[in-house]
């Protein structure tokens, strides 16, 4: 009964979210051979400013966009 | 000097959290054989759109309420 | 659907951990109003040389015991 | 920079692992549109004795397979 | 490529939280001869309604300040 | 009272950990403005393979060594 977290930066809407719940269980169902209503997905969701990597917060180090053309990362 | 963390949905009321946090301690404690004041309770509340099981959204799958018969678990 | 995390020193028995994730299940259940087969509880240990308060580990703090005899808490 | 953490029973194999983590990578990636470098996988695995549902313990419950079959769950 | 946690109480200001990153991150790099980058800082902050020692919340326990004169902890 | 978790590759030795736990707390009792006995340092150590970025589990990609020169990071 696999739970899954995914930490990430916060303001993603609803339907990513969706789409990215249903995409992980169906992978770990089918990776760990478990059934996908045994798979738990959390969501994590942090501010920029409370997500620092090489020292220095992405709310000074990135913009407020998501994903590669945002690089909100 | 354990640690205990609760993850569930968002909302339940201050007095719900004081009773959950009281119960908690005093199980750990007497349990485990520490003291109270040595148990910590973390309470992670999380919104029904970050949190998924077999592949849905709580918030698509459960109304609002909490609990057996709000079943918004 | 609850999940419950108890971080605590490595080494309890099985017989210990039996009673407190079925303790720790039971006042969630009623606590929070939701059935206890929803509810998860997950068991960390951790060894003493990787927990620290006041900046000193506990293998170099306390005994090898547990609870508030051993003090290995 | 999403950091995706999977619980799960202990004992799985390498190559499962290796598997696993390498199919989380590319959903996670496309979902949020970031690339795969950029997402770290966390593994954490979990002896029967340390997981509970329904306030009993997973070595009660299940025998010790893995997956639909086995239903070590 | 470390990832350090700080659970702490909510509220503090993005210059404390930006001096905080920096200085684990310089710590943990020195202490683990990592670079700088290959370390991850997370702030989890927590309502004081969702911290408990002891048995109480801390919202019950503490009032709103921080630290050792506001003793908000 | 704040409760740091570092997540790193598993094996380093207890002096390291010692010393690791030590500066961390210093460090998060001076930019918090608390006393160093309210910390709480968890080390959680990972298997290589239990580890993976960009898909990739650490286990396949690093060697045993630890930090810069070891580059099992």
């Amino acid at each position: 009964m696999p739970i899954v977290t995914v930490k990430m930066a916060k303001g993603r809407p609803v339907t990513k979210k969706r789409k990215l719940a249903k995409a992980i269980t169906d992978i770990v169902a089918r990776e760990l051979d478990v059934k996908p209503e045994w798979v738990t997905v959390l969501i994590e969701e942090y501010d920029r400013s409370n997500w620092a990597t090489g020292g220095q917060l992405h709310s000074d180090k990135f913009g407020k966009g998501f994903g590669k053309k945002g690089s909100g990362k």
